[in-house]
């Protein structure tokens, strides 16, 4: 069991911000800055890819109002959503979770590395069709 | 007008992975990764928490299954959600978009800087309460 269900089922304290029947939200023990919520399905599931798509409604839900108040309570207006699937995409917990992380006055928050590569046009045709056929 | 506006109105064209009532998904034109891909709400909105309920709840709901097409056609089962807001949080385009970035298997995808700072327990408390009190 990972932590963020012993912290759903109440076998373990959280600084709680928001719940509704779906979802839970609270602070990040090990905030990358001040207000650093993160928001969690009660619905177990590992990564976002496993999850149902009520649970993933909900939390789509959720999002924009929790943002707001931690946002408020910051005191900025700037802010990253963040979600990690897989330990080599930096998930550390194996319960999906959403980070909102402000992007304080102070010039903390999230650090985000960026290096585009080439994009060529008749395989990204090719690649968007494949992409598409696997949805269901 | 933003050119994701222009897209939705198929002003500019793109290479589609998704459509649904109230969302559009498509490949980011400059990728981490390959199958880098954008889901963006219809809905005329520059950041998440201007976003409405409905509409947020509507791309929540229709990550998981793109997540699942993008994984698959690029290869790996890792990946990051990501979705920026305010130009000093990384944002480029004044629309709302999440990105799904596989971290494929070449070693591509999203970086990330992660830098925790001092969790005080009562200043949390204090600052839990702060957040719930601000959501409506």
């Amino acid at each position: 069991m990972t932590v963020f269900a012993k912290i759903l089922r109440g076998d373990i304290p959280c600084h709680k911000v928001y719940e509704d029947d779906q979802v839970l939200a609270f602070l990040d023990i090990n905030p990358l800055s001040r207000g650093h919520t993160l928001v969690i399905p009660k619905e177990i599931a590992a990564t976002l890819d496993a999850l149902s798509d009520d649970a993933a409604a909900a939390l789509g839900r959720a999002l924009p109002r929790i943002a707001r108040a931690v946002c408020a309570a910051a005191g900025t207006r700037e802010f990253n959503v963040l979600q990690n699937n897989g330990p080599g995409a930096h998930q550390a917990v194996m319960h999906v979770h959403f980070h909102i992380i402000p992007k304080t006055p102070d010039g903390r928050g999230l650090g985000i590395g960026w290096k585009p590569q080439a994009f060529e046009d008749a395989e990204a045709k090719a690649l968007a069709a494949d992409i598409a056929a696997r949805i269901r």
